[in-house]
């Protein structure tokens, strides 16, 4: 079929895989952590310090457990979702310090304004599942705040949720705390509730604090995403080719470290790279490359039978203007047209992840709407053709009043309740408004309708006393 | 390869093949025009009244004479554009009767306003044809218009321009132009050199005016868009399933009169069907399922190995806000992602065709750029990937002051020249300011910078003089 975007033939990913093992093999990459190398040693292979060497047999033993497709289940198992394959998840903006509100003033971001994310999440239509740290709160402890967010992410919003994957005590904390929830830890072993994200440290480099709790979570069978990203030309090569490669280098190292820890834990292989804006030095995140990269990543996870993940919604804009709308929509539908199945920032970010919008979030939160109803496919039956219509209504008639047309007419086609589809009479009495400005009555009023989904109160309450007690420790 | 949009297969395209003969065998299409029934009559077809009715030998015959590719000619020769296959072209708006300003006042549109958008086309770096009607100038004589809209065309830009195709006399009144402008209509007779859009009128209709100016520009191998514009439970069947059905039948319907008049010629399968807003009951542009329908006409295009049509930056809403940007880009990017070869309406339409904006063009033409950087291919070539160089940088390092990215970093990305990359403090420093408002700056900018492209004197003295001529007579 015709597609422009540039389709990889099975001898450009063979190019790009073997690229990865030569690297394994020869550069290797830096774990800097004890375990992790100890795990390596285990598996045969050689260490040298901190840097571990790969033989493509360690790489395909990885791929053989790693699972093509999972399940990550939610409190509330109506909310189940799956992943991989046909079944793909949106989930909100992850990382941003600030927030920018509706008037262009940034500030630190707070607690409640996570828990107002929360809520959001938990309201939505379109959102599968709930993130982590989409804002880092300024006004509680850093030690300890992980313990605030799996809170959160746990009372507020019965949807599956991401894991906190700070460090090996940051990923033990949020096990336990899944544990309480799924009342008692026994019943979470064989089941993944949590799905976190594992960062490399460009180029070919894993922290002792995410590989420690790549190791926790893979013990326990928590999904991980395990993520490159490279900003081309700076922590990368400059030609996105070269990126692919290091990448894929670094996405196998870490998902082969899962798969030694625990054979058939779900991993994703999971992409943000982008170009480097070359007049200011930084990250590019609106950028084209980014969606290249994201298209091609997609296809070099369906090389490895993999379930795959890219950001959403991104742009570089500051505020939710029409270029960020233009940036966010074609990374979104990018991701999504593409075959990505864990797309994560799919709303609230702005300026290169620096702020999260919660105008922004509502405005992407209907794109991922719109996307999503674009990739629903006609059934193409007599039924749906329906012929007999057409001639009955023949040439030059209406079908305005035609019963099908009554029928259909609320459900056949995607009904917007943000976007705006006034005429320029009905616009104008309604004050001109931009479509940030009405997306900020309506973040109100969604917050205002928000309902807390009920939890046994003896879990609640055993939640809450595992936080106080970590945090007292 | 993995798209997650519907790959119609063989049986989908049969199926809404066989709907569209049906339609043309059974209900047929009404022309409301004297020659076109005598063209179809000579054929040998039914005629009943204005209603003609098609065998499927008909329409077969057809296709085996439309070109699968074709090139119009510009009087600058280095802007030459081909159309089909690979290549597409981006065209500016179409038909708006409105200018909305950047503070969000409507009014009503001039000739200057015309010009202007001339001006803007010629110094774009990626719109390649000049449109036709880009707005609808309020302070000339309707009668004439179309004689100023082409002198507009041919003085102010040296691309290849779109055709008049407002009747009979609008389109030969066109090739008059043209064959002076080529110093002799002898020198067009065997070249194209303009494209124009003729509309079908659903259902089933063509008007006399159009099916008049079809003619006229078919038999100077002039090309022509046959479009379809169907709103889904209006004009139209409820399901896009019925539409795909409806539109293929009008659409085929031209192609045969256009191929009946002189085999050969140049035609493009062209469909900007979408959904009505059923809170409204107006047209929806900024709906999916525009999208939807470009993918999937497309594809018909493609089993008919005919060159396609679609709108591109479409919306609904009234100010370039991110709503404008992101139905923009969503409509826009399945066009070239989808394979369109004339990709019309690609900048500057705001509110449902209702207005033209000078920002948007400018925005709109940015994101054009970048969709287009979005296709190219990588190389994936030994020295694309460049293993050498990321074993040299290593574990940790870093790539900023690299020979290669020195020698890459200027050519290997995409430069946006409009949209924003500021970081928090520069951003704020600039007066926090929106893409609309810095677009506002950019379009005054971009026209004072316009030079007018030479042109023989005598060959503009003509020009003029028939225009004021046709004007007296």
């Amino acid at each position: 079929m015709a597609d422009r975007m540039q389709e990889l033939n099975v001898q450009n990913m063979k190019k790009i895989h073997s690229a990865a093992m030569d690297l394994l093999r020869n550069t290797g990459v830096s774990f800097k952590e004890k375990q992790a190398l100890e795990i390596f040693k285990a598996n045969g292979q050689r260490v040298e310090g901190t840097i571990v060497f790969f033989e493509e047999s360690d790489i395909q033993k990885a791929l053989k457990t790693a699972p093509k497709t999972f399940t990550v289940h939610a409190r509330n198992p109506e909310k189940n979702v799956k992943i991989g394959e046909n079944d793909f998840v949106f989930l909100p903006g992850y990382g941003a310090p600030f927030i920018m509100d509706a008037q262009g003033n940034q500030r630190q971001a707070t607690m409640e304004d996570y828990n107002n994310f929360c809520r959001l999440v938990q309201t939505s239509p379109y959102i599968n599942m709930n993130g982590w740290m989409m804002v880092e709160p300024s006004d509680m402890p850093h030690e300890t705040v992980h313990l605030d967010l799996n809170l959160s992410n746990m009372l507020l919003c019965d949807k599956p949720f991401m894991g906190s994957p700070v460090s090996r005590q940051g990923a033990l904390d949020g096990i336990e705390m899944a544990g309480i929830l799924w009342g008692g830890k026994e019943n979470i072993m064989d089941k993944t509730v949590s799905v976190s994200l594992i960062n490399s440290l460009s180029p070919l480099q894993f922290s002792e604090e995410m590989a420690g709790a790549l190791i926790e979570l893979a013990r326990h069978n928590q999904a991980c995403v395990i993520a490159s990203l490279i900003m081309a030309g700076g922590s990368g090569p400059v030609t996105l080719d070269g990126v692919l490669a290091l990448q894929n280098a670094e996405i196998l190292a870490g998902i082969t470290l899962a798969q030694l820890v625990r054979p058939g834990v779900p991993v994703i292989y999971g992409s943000t790279s982008s170009a480097m804006d070359m007049k200011t030095g930084a990250l590019s995140i609106g950028a084209p490359e980014l969606s290249k990269n994201i298209h091609l990543a997609a296809q070099m996870a369906g090389f490895y039978n993999l379930p795959s993940r890219s950001g959403g919604a991104l742009t570089d804009a500051m505020s939710a203007d029409a270029q960020a709308g233009a940036e966010s929509a074609l990374a979104l539908s990018t991701a999504v047209r593409s075959g990505i199945h864990f797309i994560l920032h799919a709303c609230g970010i702005l300026g290169s992840y620096i702020a999260m919008s919660f105008e922004k979030f509502i405005i992407d939160e209907e794109i991922c709407g719109m996307v999503q109803s674009m990739m629903r496919p006609l059934a193409l039956t007599e039924e749906s053709i329906d012929i007999g219509v057409i001639k009955e209504v023949g040439i030059g008639g209406q079908y305005l009043t035609h019963p099908k047309t009554f029928k259909l007419c609320r459900t056949e086609f995607f009904m917007p309740t943000l976007m705006s589809r006034k005429n320029p009479d009905a616009w104008t009495k309604d004050g001109k408004k931009r479509i940030d400005q009405i997306a900020e009555n309506k973040v109100a009023k969604r917050l205002a309708l928000y309902e807390k989904p009920d939890i046994d109160p003896e879990i609640k309450k055993q939640l809450i006393e595992f936080v106080e007690n970590r945090k007292n420790a």
